[in-house]
């Protein structure tokens, strides 16, 4: 984990607190799906038209959004050209041609002015250390009454039955370490001042918050324990290297997060959804 | 206040954390005005049906109540004379003539078993040391069939930006008054287990979220100033007597809160609604 330079290097680059091993691709893949029609259901483009997803990873959003907009003209980036080509093997086994693939820097990219419709870019600004400047490369992009769909979770809006100190602190782990990798880890809730600091009109925030009890299994098991809860436990070492938690708190908080998945457990976490265009 | 006497006295006594002066009842009411839609527009009864409001408090609730069912026979319950007539004067002045009001402790009223088809609780249980009694006590008056709603705030669930440590100190002020008056400010997660536990059954949780920013005027001055940071600036003598916090940090932390209502700021909260069916 390299500190401070996630500026200089843009996005998903060796900072990227996630990491990039397999579980975590499987874990922001079953993200999606999981989350799906609660995040994306309200996210279409018009045939023909020209859309920018700036930060795809995995390919995790990117099936979706090639899924709802069959016949939009998608281009998919990332800085990372391990995930690219994931992002590619992944829509293709999906079966879907109308993404192109290109690895750049969201910070240095190449395409002309106003030569996208749409922008959509989620879990992305979240690591970023100047997303405001992000959101100015990216609007010089759209044409004007073009449009950015933007989607940030925040680690500030979970909260749980039983509560627990140690889970906090445990989930204040990951917002530390990306804090440190130039990141927020809270940065849903900002969606609106950071857009309209960007220069953006017609914002709209939409929050769309996931409460899981133990009447809906399949979040309980496909965000609380396997989305939520595994990767706050997969900064573990990162958090114990870093000497911000001690094992024992660490692991209580974990110990207490998968609790939360229990019969009489609720969980409540919240994503935000952004809409905005370009006057 | 006094402490540890709301189990023996019951809902809304003279422990009652938010107090009865008007500016309260004031609050009380702005609040509903303000989230009337958001919380209650989605909640309507029969005509003909027998309806127990339980804890009307001054009737800030009631009087959506009986606009939204007014062929339904509500009968709405307080433990304090001052609510009820304040309450009854309310419903009265709105031209409604479909409440009977009646002074009564929720743990210890004369209803026969099974007298109603539903029962509506809104800002009640959080103030119960024994909550899962209560929803006992209510669902025996149930027949069997009839539904109840439960309407909770849950503190916890409060975030913003600017994020302040003093804010949420200040909120924590609050909800640690109403613990030691037996209440419980962060109740709204826990509806599912509480209703599960009182034995109802097809519990359907929905929660309500608050997100405000400065796109909603409205909502900037009714709920994020007069309602939200009105309700914990009222507590600012009892937290300085009870020796919570220190003067410095409290009041900064209301500055915070109130420095959310600027035009960059975003205030969050999260109220919970319940159904819940006697099987």
């Amino acid at each position: 984990m390299r500190h401070g330079t996630a500026d200089k290097r843009g996005i998903m680059d060796n900072v990227y607190v996630h990491g990039y091993d397999s579980r975590e691709s499987l874990r922001l893949q079953d993200q999606a799906n999981t989350l799906v029609e609660l995040l994306h259901s309200d996210t279409s483009y018009p045939a023909g038209s020209r859309v920018l997803e700036a930060g795809c990873g995995v390919g995790a959003q990117t099936v979706t959004l090639s899924r709802n907009s069959p016949n939009a003209l998608i281009t998919s980036i990332d800085i990372s050209r391990e995930s690219i080509a994931e992002a590619e093997r992944t829509v293709k086994a999906a079966g879907f041609g109308n993404v192109q693939f290109q690895q750049a820097d969201i910070f240095n990219l190449s395409f002309e002015p106003e030569s996208f419709d749409h922008v959509f870019i989620c879990y992305v600004l979240e690591h970023l250390s100047r997303p405001v400047d992000a959101l100015v490369i990216l609007k010089n992009l759209l044409k004007v009454g073009g449009t950015i769909t933007a989607i940030e979770g925040d680690h500030g809006s979970a909260y749980f039955h039983p509560d627990s100190e140690a889970a906090h602190r445990a989930i204040e782990c990951q917002v530390e370490l990306q804090r440190r990798a130039g990141g927020n880890a809270m940065i849903g809730r900002e969606l609106y001042p950071l857009l309209t600091e960007a220069g953006f009109g017609s914002i709209r925030v939409s929050p769309r918050m996931v409460y899981v009890d133990s009447s809906k299994p399949q979040l309980v098991e496909g965000f609380t324990r396997n989305t939520f809860t595994a990767m706050i436990e997969g900064v573990r070492d990162a958090a114990l290297r870093a000497g911000i938690i001690d094992q024992i708190t660490f692991d209580k908080g974990i110990q207490d997060l998968y609790r939360t998945a229990k019969d009489d457990g609720v969980f409540c976490y919240t994503f935000f959804k952004a809409f905005a265009e370009k006057k």
